[in-house]
């Protein structure tokens, strides 16, 4: 497909439809990956609309000329999504500038908001009436609710609260056509048709632009324990997790695995993060549990905690003792990537199993490379919903470039040895540009002959992120 | 558009790919809806095939002969969703041969089983491990697994639980073209792609046919607290019930809305269903809050009773004392339908409404219809989550076909009411070819064209429940 440039001709279309703010040259913000893995295109334009008429007047025009869109939110994707550096250069459009909280209501548990709000913005606006939107990132201070809309980000809490696909009630967008989908609905029940929300959540948006969204909120907790619980055995973990489930009655909120190799990179790289562990083990989890009420949480808790030590599956822990001690914990948690990302990895994989196999799977994957290379490897991740952060890492005194004629074959073992139990050669990250081949090669082909169709139905131009997810023959 | 008739020349296309059992005449239980509200072609065949192969082939066979193939659960629906009037004789395609619960996983609260399993012996068969599918509804008897997908279900536990699209973590569906889409997955966290799932759930078999499914469980209550209460307002009914979130830990599992007419109704027509209600007032509800631990759930119940008694907004009530005790509200609360059929509704809606303004609606309409018509309206349902059942009565001594002529207005009136709050004009029934109009007058216009959209590119024949839920021209 061939498209063309988004430049002044393109922004004469609008005459004085549009204030001449609305667009800029692309400056090194919109145009650089966070790790430095793609550029886009360096003539790109950068629309900044301040409506959803405005964002649909402009993908109008776009779908018209035939001018690529490269929708833009925080810029914190991990698998490229929001960087085109093919074809000419395209016109990427930010709703930075459509950032209203517009209602707030605690008593039906409902917020209204614009996509271009922060994640951690709508954190702040809930926090002030007591009320909490569960989602939880390391991105969450420059990540936006569009943004996280398109990619079904996940996080932490998914194990009680979903993700952002659970946490969606509707959205408004606008389509590839420009046209507006109107579905800015607070129903918790709505059968009238298909559910459009939820193809346009975690389409990546090659289907259109999320301008707005209604999301469930919640009370904030009154209490919470959090703990960093070293056990015994990896086998362990999902008894671990269902026992804490159900004697603690399905309270638990995030259930974190942690590998030593990782606890190690933060003391090495990150000296000032605060390693709240007081005796390492191979493997730990992070376990965290809430109520809404006063009461005993705590003494429930440790019971818990003593039953399992008792029991032997745990062997150690830190208890958090104060909100402070639980940030510490938290912050060590989220710095655990930031640290190997300084260390630098041969690959990394954002992969999901079922639950009951995550040890097998963890295990004997680490046989393998462990017997056929010099790797150190770390993975952690949200284990209670049976997402990983699988990363390797060269062995010590070498450096990734040594590993570049075997990085292929490591990846491809890691995605064959997932799809092997059944899981997903992205859990949370999505498929962007940078995995949209191994998402071609192993995706059901019923189901990518749907995607295409759909693609095809509802953007015939292919104007819409193209070159992002899938690629339809024109 | 026109069709083939499933007629014995199409029978033939099989040869002796399909042993004969697998096809018959259509008996009256697939052609005559529950109520009498509609009849299927006398003429239809009925395919019963024993696997997901054999839906295959029958589907790619119709699909190249160009017969209309009418998806078939337990046939309860109550929009006319699984009834073809028109047209020549169809092909009804039931599932019920496929009933095999293939896996049960309590240690990863999955469960996998066929979609012509029927709602209640999933129930039975989760029941002896001790774990429970939520979803539970009127038809439970009947309606099979597939049904309850193809129109996304919902009922009296959505509140916690979510409804059917919420408890689904994967299927596996034969497309309108024979394909098989091979989405069985177990994940928590998948984000490869469109989200096939959703489309299909609540499509109402529009775009292809679910033959099996993986479904969230959950493990079995210890502790169940259930009640009839009756409140002094319907206003405080929303105050009440986030009391009882916030206080009771975010257990409550169902809230639902009884008028004073559903029992009086029940009463008249089910003389031998007992009444768990100690002194009748206008409005009363349903609460149920369940705890996984053993502990004192019924003393914090107890006591958030007496505070909303205390507080005047409650001003009676019935507490479940025994398992028979619970039994019997939910007895009585699943026959206030029946109640209301024996008793012939003028009109009947399925509605939701934002949970803010549900006392208002029900309010402001009642007043009106009150003024305009001599009728009695019982509303009723799953207040919890904004969901009614908004039915209309003739005065005493008339009955509903005198109110022939002004029918059509009752319910535009209603659906006008519901739209202007931001609510569904079908919350949990679908809309099948009885709403379809409705539909089609007042959805989003970007929604119809995209829902058009993607029927034309999954089923380019149209043959897949071809007069449900929307019309596309050919």
């Amino acid at each position: 497909m061939t498209f063309a440039p988004a430049n002044q001709e393109f922004v004469e279309r609008f005459g004085d439809q549009l204030p001449p703010d609305r667009f800029s040259r692309a400056d090194a913000r919109f145009l650089i990956e966070q790790r430095g893995l793609a550029t886009g295109q360096p003539d790109s334009l950068v629309a900044r609309p301040r409506s959803t008429a405005e964002v649909a007047l402009i993908v109008r025009q776009a779908n018209a000329a035939n001018v690529a869109v490269i929708p833009y939110g925080g810029g914190t994707g991990l698998v490229g999504g929001q960087i085109r550096s093919a074809g000419p250069p395209s016109l990427i459009l930010s709703c930075e500038r459509m950032k209203k909280i517009s209602k707030i209501k605690p008593e039906t548990r409902v917020v209204t908001t614009q996509s271009g709000v922060v994640l951690s913005d709508l954190h702040a606006a809930l926090g002030q009436q007591d009320m909490i939107f569960p989602l939880s990132l390391g991105a969450q201070g420059e990540c936006q609710i569009g943004g996280n809309l398109a990619t079904n980000a996940g996080g932490a809490q998914v194990l009680k609260y979903g993700n952002m696909r659970d946490l969606c009630l509707g959205i408004e967008a606008v389509l590839p056509t420009g046209e507006v989908f109107n579905g800015l609905s607070e129903l918790r029940k709505d059968n009238t048709g298909y559910d459009l929300r939820h193809l346009l959540i975690g389409a990546e948006g090659t289907l259109g632009i999320i301008t707005a969204a209604t999301l469930r909120i919640f009370p904030k907790p009154v209490q919470q324990c959090t703990a960093i619980l070293n056990i015994r055995d990896l086998g362990d973990a999902l008894s671990i997790l269902e026992q804490a489930r159900i004697k603690l009655d399905d309270r638990v909120t995030a259930f974190e695995l942690i590998n030593l190799t990782g606890v190690d990179l933060v003391g090495k790289h990150l000296p000032d993060v605060r390693i709240p562990i007081a005796e390492k083990s191979e493997w730990m989890v992070l376990i965290e549990v809430v109520s809404l009420i006063e009461g005993d949480l705590d003494s429930a808790f440790n019971a818990f905690v003593e039953a399992e030590i008792e029991s032997g599956r745990i062997t150690n822990g830190t208890v958090a003792q104060s909100a402070k001690q639980r940030d510490e914990i938290w912050t060590f948690r989220e710095t655990i990537p930031l640290g190997n990302r300084r260390e630098g990895a041969i690959a990394s994989h954002d992969i999901s199993v079922p639950l009951d196999v995550v040890a097998s799977f963890i295990e004997s994957t680490s046989r393998h490379f462990h017997r056929q290379y010099d790797v150190r490897i770390n993975c952690f991740g949200h284990v209670g919903d049976g997402n990983l952060h699988y990363n390797i890492f060269p062995g010590a005194g070498r450096v990734a470039s040594d590993y570049r004629n075997v990085k292929a074959h490591i990846s491809d073992y890691v995605y064959k040895a997932v799809l092997d139990t059944g899981g997903s050669i992205s859990a949370e990250h999505g498929i962007g540009r940078f995995k949209k081949a191994q998402l071609a090669a192993t995706a059901d082909p019923t189901k990518l002959g749907v995607m295409a169709a759909v693609k095809k139905a509802l953007d015939p131009n292919g104007i819409m992120n193209p070159g992002a997810l899938i690629d339809v023959p024109s």
